[in-house]
């Protein structure tokens, strides 16, 4: 068989915020002890800043440049300018990774914070985000991925199914987690929910819900908030950044490369 | 071919606990407010009480009967008295489950905290337990479900390696991870370290370290440790109670389960 005769372009490369991720990131850019780092299309890093109201983060918009070296590196050399692991976050001479690990941090340390303080929900808050990290963060990914329409269709329904049941653990009512107000569930959850329509419904025909069932009004209230849409790009970017996840490009990620293994995420 | 004409026994499977930690199942067993529930040989509710002074705890040594429900489920069936996810924990009419975030629930209602108070070394903490959930447990199950003799030694150097990880983050001198108390990180890891001359010791040839290694001292401090002694059954429970994962039969567990399939843990 000859080869194709046209030449498939690819979509760029980002390495910079656009739109409002831009404006908040240069609005952020002075130094200070306090500094994010991560991808721009990134979602996990896109959690943080969502915590809002880091008082002086700066937001980097390096491209992630994951190696393959052991975790324990990471810690070390987050230490000088190099940034092995993203998200990652400095401050001062100290630094830590894992974007869960950083959403507690970040938590501990503001004065506001997301997580409730009585101990019982508490539990319940951190049970919800942990299907968030166990279910539906690489089910999203697997579904993204897979090649073959029948496990793209496969892989489409366990993700509808995950996200309906955190949907089903939370108030009814809503339109957020746990109510009128984002949570730390709703942080955690959220990236992963705007590229629903950014990245999924592009690349995988995925579906809008109905406006006034409890996930349309879940989206709704995420994409009407003030700190995510100060945290987002404009759409081309997720969808550039996201084409050799759905086309499953080799080296494309790190977290590509777990899912295509059958691996825990690194 | 002909089918072999000796027919495999295959060893106990146990429902309750032995030794050291039936005594403590015993000494707890009687009505309290907090109650734990988990099977006699699991890892994941063996944390638990590690996190010792759980000051009246019972620790159900019932087996883990676990379903492929949806976990919401769970949190609703565990206010009856059949519980579907383990370790569960249950405090009057309320109940939660998932080991890490029980042990973060224990640590909140304690007055004795494993997790340090200092934001920076409570990040660091949940960062090396992350380490744990994320990349030791995982590769451990590999390593003892793994049947070829290639990915028996591929899947032991892996398991190695990523103890080590955790070896070289910790304190030189120990002999625990965090200096000469047991932390958090330590409760996280026990119930691994203590299944390799149990377990992977017997079923796949895993080789003490020397007494004298970080990874030896640290072994002894963890053997010699009042409430790992207090939860430990006897040698013979763990040998019988692995046999079907080192033979990685058919519906030995959700976790087992999972590793075949290439997903993350349940």
């Amino acid at each position: 068989m000859s080869s194709s005769s046209t030449e498939k372009i690819q979509k760029t490369y980002h390495t910079k915020a656009t739109g409002n991720a831009l404006l908040t990131v240069e609005k952020h850019s002075h130094d200070t002890q306090l500094k994010l780092y991560g991808g721009c299309f990134c979602p996990f890093v896109q959690v943080n800043p969502l915590q809002l109201s880091l008082p002086a983060a700066i937001i980097g918009s390096r491209s992630s440049k994951l190696k393959q070296n052991p975790p324990w590196t990471h810690t070390r050399l987050i230490l000088s300018t190099w940034i092995f692991s993203v998200p990652a976050l400095k401050r001062g001479d100290w630094g830590c990774y894992e974007s869960t690990v950083l959403m507690e941090y970040v938590d501990d340390i503001s004065e506001k914070k997301l997580l409730p303080q009585d101990p019982k929900q508490k539990a319940h808050t951190r049970l919800w985000a942990d299907h968030i990290s166990r279910n539906i963060v690489p089910t999203f990914y697997r579904y993204l991925q897979a090649q073959a329409v029948d496990k793209q269709a496969e892989h489409g329904k366990e993700f509808e199914k995950q996200v309906n049941t955190l949907l089903e653990a939370a108030d009814p009512e809503g339109p957020f987690f746990a109510g009128t107000k984002p949570s730390f569930v709703d942080v955690m959850v959220a990236p992963w929910i705007l590229r629903c329509p950014r990245v999924l419904q592009p690349y995988r025909g995925w579906q809008p819900p109905p406006a006034d069932s409890r996930f349309g009004r879940f989206i709704a209230a995420l994409e009407g908030e003030d700190s995510v849409r100060a945290t987002t790009s404009d759409d081309e970017l997720y969808l550039d950044s996201y084409e050799r996840y759905a086309e499953n490009r080799p080296n494309t990620s790190q977290v590509a490369k777990a899912i295509n293994e059958g691996r825990g995420l690194p």
